[in-house]
């Protein structure tokens, strides 16, 4: 019983209904790790996994599909069976190899002001990338079109607490196949003046990536090495191969000193073993070899140590998500990722469908999985749903609220003699209140975060204007954000240099003479 | 872009709806908090506050409304003013004094299986008490009744992740108020076996208390003190006073030997210093004076420390909960308990009306704090809704989800020869898979966290069973829990003196010979 609750509720005098002028928001700023990571496993937990790992590299070894990269393998020295295309690596390769690696780089944005650390005390947030549907509160699920693309993109660029784009939040279906990568990137490009991510499959598509930003950044796509923009997702396929797309995109980004993200997709119980120990064995084998291949490629090659271990549903198969094995694994990968002194990459996912309760408990798993283990990059960081299938407009807004009451999280608090408070206190004396002291009144406009999504208002109140449930607030807030979208400046040159691009790619792709993008 | 999410989702044979037969969830077992917390001030600090609020207690101290309390402060050494009644306490005497308390006790149930340790590497979880209003999705919010007082202590009986009753979830308003706590403890003694909290406002309803559950205990109130039953919630009056029936309610607590959980609601920027500094400096100082009081009635009385500092909405006045500076609050508040040694509580709030998304977020945010911080009781942990008016059906269920999460969580993995699975991951080989493998097969069924609420299918399946969401779910999964719950077996004696002691009190009270309970 806690009855003083109700005995003394403050109340001000009423006000109006919230967010009747422009939403507010938290300013941009790439957030910190100020407190320590959450270890779960002790030292020698984790060097028991590290040394299976390096076992498994020696003795299985990895089905590489693509011949070049077997080939920077075999240079490197590692023991290539060209029969059945496995290579083996044994532990001073590896070791030797993966240290070549930085522990902290500088990734750049079209707006220097957008530039992130990857590493080191930082973190940043992506937004969801890969997904095959759209989905919002109308329509539900549904096929996306460039149109709804652009328009997610316009939200991910005014959401200040989103540091990244995530590669595409879904497929713009109304676009052939073969060259919708280059309007997704045009749209990247010239909506948003933030980070973005590439896509990663395959070395043709690589390279329009790779030229696309160097114009974007006023560099010969020689010289983008210089100044790394690329964070590239590169997923194994587990257990233990790498496939020739992947292959060719890790050698292409590797070779121009992109970042490449080595995500192994281990599910435990279905691409990996039933244990979560098992499961991480083969995520730090997979992950630590296509580590190493980017070493190979070009020594010192930026990389972040990626990480997506969950469980499968043991009833299903399906894979699930922000369960408790998947916060353990989060956290886990990060102890391993520290051994090595590498960025961290962690996600933020959801197998619910709607933007109901179980995507916010299953999303706050995730996330402090992720920032509990001092994740680097939090990829996916807002919009996901659905197990990954499917990215939401609501879900955009929802997660942008996680991140930032975790950002505010992340802030300590300040405790000298002003925050102390002493004169407050005595000021406020027995039973008095704190309104109308000097302490408040100097500290009221920032004293404490401010939301995005959440009401705080009576249940009165709240009942009279209509009952609403976080999702429809979301709905209401990401169809605002959109009308007050400005787009961020470009030099027309560049611009223009970036539609002939667009235009002469597509011509060669389709055999006619393309096309600006829409 | 993480493709690979898309082109290798394994899946199996289809399968039936879930829960058709019974409700499964984890087995009853108070969990262990086995990571270190997670500290975000530095030992420096912590000092700087511990120190601010000995200073108030010397300078402003508490005003004290009851005489026997200020008595007591008087005999122990403090400097107690009449005519205002303002108890200064000396740093020497709150340091010595509290440390009379023990650091962990243990806490017992009319089933002595659902016995509790409070405190040390233990945590234990507590359904909501004291709101108002109850509510679930057909009524919404609304005045409850004693049947559905006693619906929801069934649910608290059934859900094995609540280690405690909360001392009543909802005012039953269809009972007389000033002998309803008489029918609310037979309903907690004989609806459940589990301990359970008292009402701790005033000497009288907290001696009903004591004689109640000595009577189930088989004991004499005056022997209660040997097998302490009762955490009972005391909450200062902040700033700095304690009001004549929760000074009663401590007195006649501690002088049984039964547990005070000493809860200051230091409410940010309204009841305490806007600065969370400053309101835990004042948290600090009426919760030392609590527990001062405490064990200068009985020496050596078992107490909790308890937290519930949160920051005001500063545009209006009200509070919010669940918020990152309720994280923090509670976060330092584990630390400060730390450094006195004594058990400490926390809790699980939102400010949410509906069991929406915010509702979930909120809770999980407070959770995490509340876990990280090691809190040894999370009180309110599953039920709380609307900034504690309301109790909620549904918000049992969804909290019930989220603590099996966090136990599952507190369970690390296990780090051995077998569970690094070398063997499978052989057998599975490269591109394989882990279905089949002899590891899997032995694990399968208890491998991974089965959930309770959440809906782990596919879209077209979850769609096809009517887009369910969370909240829907839950109101489905408590109604057949009730329709599942068992009473717990009762010694027909034991009944029947209660039901005579709460006839005989019900006649003092109301001037007739009263009734048992319906």
């Amino acid at each position: 019983m806690e009855r003083s609750l109700r005995a003394r509720r403050p109340q001000r005098e009423g006000r109006g209904p919230r967010r009747t002028g422009a939403i507010r928001q938290r300013a941009w700023r790439q957030p910190r790790l100020p407190y320590r990571p959450l270890e779960i496993l002790s030292a020698d937990q984790i060097e028991a996994i590290h040394l299976a790992s390096l076992g498994v590299l020696e003795t299985i070894g990895m089905k590489v599909l693509q011949a070049e990269a077997r080939r920077l393998f075999e240079a490197a020295g590692a023991d290539v069976d060209e029969s059945s295309m496995v290579v083996r690596l044994d532990r001073g390769l590896v070791e030797e190899t993966r240290k070549l690696a930085p522990s902290q780089f500088t990734l750049h944005a079209r707006n220097p002001e957008r530039a992130l650390e990857v590493g080191g005390a930082f973190t940043f947030f992506s937004a969801v990338g890969g997904p095959a549907f759209a989905c919002d509160l109308e329509r539900g699920r549904h096929a996306g079109s460039y149109a709804e693309l652009c328009d997610f993109l316009k939200l991910v660029q005014s959401l200040n607490v989103l540091h990244q784009e995530g590669g595409g939040p879904f497929e713009p279906l109304d676009l052939p196949e073969a060259s919708r990568h280059l309007d997704t990137h045009y749209a990247q490009l010239t909506l948003m003046d933030k980070n973005w991510q590439p896509w990663g499959l395959g070395a043709e598509r690589a390279r329009d990536g790779l030229e696309m930003a160097a114009i974007a950044m006023g560099v010969a796509r020689e010289e983008l090495w210089r100044t790394p923009v690329f964070t590239c997702i590169i997923n194994t396929n587990s257990p233990l191969m790498l496939d020739v797309p992947m292959a060719e995109g890790l050698i292409e980004m590797a070779r121009h000193g992109q970042a490449v993200v080595i995500t192994p997709f281990t599910l435990a119980g279905a691409m990996a073993p039933v244990t979560l120990a098992g499961a991480l064995v083969q995520q730090n084998a997979e992950a630590l070899a296509g580590i190493v291949l980017a070493q190979c490629v070009r020594p010192g090659a930026p990389v972040v140590y990626g990480a997506f271990t969950t469980n499968v549903d043991m009833r299903s198969g399906a894979p699930a998500f922000g369960t408790p094995e998947y916060v353990q694994a989060a956290q886990i990968s990060g102890q391993l990722a520290r051994r090595y002194g590498l960025p961290f990459r962690s996600s933020n996912v959801t197998t619910a469908h709607a933007v109901d309760a179980q995507a916010a408990y299953e999303s706050e798993m995730a996330l402090w999985g992720a920032i509990t283990a001092h994740a680097h990059m939090v990829n996916h960081a807002a919009g996901w749903l659905g197990g990954g299938l499917t990215a939401g407009f609501e879900k955009l807004i929802l997660d942008a609220e996680l991140l930032q009451m975790m950002t505010a999280w992340l802030e300590p608090p300040a405790v000298d003699e002003a925050s102390l408070g002493l004169e407050a206190i005595a000021e406020a004396g027995h039973g008095g209140h704190f309104f109308g002291t000097a302490h408040t009144l100097a500290r009221y406009e920032s004293a404490f975060y401010e939301p995005l999504l959440s009401d705080w208002d009576n249940y009165d109140n709240w009942r009279d204007r209509g009952s609403m449930d976080a999702a429809t607030r979301a709905n209401r807030i990401w169809k605002q954000l959109l009308a007050e979208y400005e787009q961020p400046a470009i030099d027309p040159a560049v611009d223009e240099a970036l539609r002939d691009y667009v235009a002469r790619r597509k011509g060669e792709i389709h055999g006619s003479s393309g096309g600006a993008t829409a």
